[in-house]
């Protein structure tokens, strides 16, 4: 059974196909939000904290750190900005958190502070990016999302991308990592744009467990790109990918809709023992919250999920 | 590609694995609905109008139709309130319907008088039955739900259901009746009493679609039996079913969040082309609307889902 384990000081996650479904969350990350980054490269890290603290109520089960900022030379920049985001963020929450960026000097720097056992976000089958990255991976012994494109950009065709997935998993066993540090992102086209999206990715979260048997992500909310009511599509795709076999999404964990579909998801997967979150989350549900805003749902949640260790591990708090 | 043909008077829907999934209403049903049987027995049909009325409206794609009202001679009295029922909802709305009975004199008296191709609901495993209704879809030439248990009752044991899924498709072909005229129901148990419920029907389904090659239906309900919050439940489970083959389902349509994820469960399937369906029915979405009741939601689907022929014939109204 594949068991990739990420942790933060105090608490330790597992992400596998019998496991809740892992929900990374995706808020604290500057890419598209020019007041974040605005804050951030003033110092504010005021919104950062808000974030994090609102994706854990929610139910996020790791919370994904990126400090992406525009900047001139991000090669300096990013690194010390990721390193204090970062800290603020750990030392704030105690879910693990993945290390996002694309300048390899910041992840490496992040890694060196990171307190547990972050989840490295990314690496591709880029030549260069498999020679900077995995090397690190290594070092601090930490799992990698490895995304499925390449120098040749993202291809259409399903069976590329699976063949980018294989070669990254064989690249990272020549480096001594081990398939169950591999997350692969198997890409998510938007349904609107192409209409077999959805069922590519199902065919190929098949493939990525029964072959090369990884645990796999992605970035959820992509599918609905350019749609009407994107939440709705977003929520009726997280049950569909969790029956197909992902086991891990970066998401943004303050929707409601797409929450209660994670839950429920887990319920009917069989993750959910007992039905213990579910109940505990709703027992108390009213119907008129469906239409509250966003910010009504995490005092539920925060009881449902908060409550719970995944794994069946106790928390090693102080540990 | 195994397609099972409805019809009503003037409307054909095609069941089937490339097809938008098939919901059949289950509002008209006295069953556990007291003031429905008591206007029922006096011959008061304004019920059994608005359901019919507002389950279309809903995007319902058929009608079941069930007339079993506690009676102390249901083979006497069942028969002639089924057709009578059946009369006034064929003459109501145009989408095909269920004949719902476990009276067979019902099924038979139903089946004189309905215009199309109606689906019969039901047939067991049972000799009696098998014995009873297979007959009657033989002379009608229609198409029948086939429930997997026997004289032994429900097995918990999904293969044992999937013998008697097999069994039934066997002695139907016997009687000349192909296997896509017969829609299997593999037995949906609830989740909070048997936690691999999910797990077993998404395995059957598979083995039902690739070995028996037939289409399949539920009570949807079923899962989310004695759990807090059934509807969120239901929503979930209904794109897993969907990506796990299921066909088609016994349901509430008059339920805006069930009915949202059938939808999105069909954009993701690739059987919402070009996201037509979805398009129509959201574009002008406000989620402020989510928390409204559910009859506020058909107006928008009516739109939706009413403005569309499934199986991509045109109807024939008149005809």
């Amino acid at each position: 059974m594949t068991r990739t384990i990420v942790a933060s000081a105090t608490r330790e996650v597992v992400i596998g196909f019998d496991q809740p479904f892992c929900v990374i969350g995706e808020r604290i990350n500057p890419t598209g939000r020019k007041k974040l980054a605005a804050e951030m490269i003033e110092g504010n890290f005021d919104t950062v904290k808000a974030d994090a603290l609102a994706q854990v109520a929610a139910g996020a089960t790791m919370l994904d750190v990126n400090a992406g900022v525009t900047a001139v030379n991000p090669n300096e920049t990013e690194p010390p900005l990721l390193v204090k985001t970062l800290g603020i963020v750990q030392d704030l929450v105690d879910v693990p958190l993945s290390i996002d960026s694309s300048v390899t000097a910041a992840i490496e720097a992040a890694l060196s502070v990171a307190k547990g056992r972050p989840l490295v976000n990314s690496v591709t089958g880029e030549e260069e990016k498999l020679e900077a990255i995995l090397p690190l991976c290594k070092k601090y012994d930490v799992p990698v999302v490895a995304i499925s494109n390449d120098e040749t950009g993202i291809s259409e065709d399903p069976d590329v991308r699976f063949a980018v997935a294989r070669k990254i998993v064989e690249r990272a066993a020549d480096y001594g990592i081990k398939p169950e540090d591999i997350v692969v992102d198997p890409l998510v086209m938007p349904i609107g744009a192409m209409g077999t999206a959805g069922k590519q990715v199902f065919a190929l979260l098949h493939r990525l467990r029964h072959e090369l048997k990884v645990n796999t992500t992605c970035g959820l909310s992509n599918i609905s790109f350019g749609l009407p009511h994107r939440h709705g599509v977003n929520a009726g795709f997280i049950p569909m990918v969790i029956g197909a076999g992902m086991t891990s999404a970066i998401m943004n964990p303050c929707r409601p809709q797409e929450m209660e579909m994670v839950r429920a998801a887990n319920v009917l997967n069989g993750t959910d023992p007992d039905c213990t979150n579910w109940i505990r989350t709703y027992r108390d549900y009213a119907p008129a919250a469906a239409g509250a805003p966003a910010s009504a749902a995490p005092a539920a949640a925060a009881g449902g999920d908060g409550g719970r260790r995944r794994g069946g591990r106790a928390a090693r708090r102080g540990a």
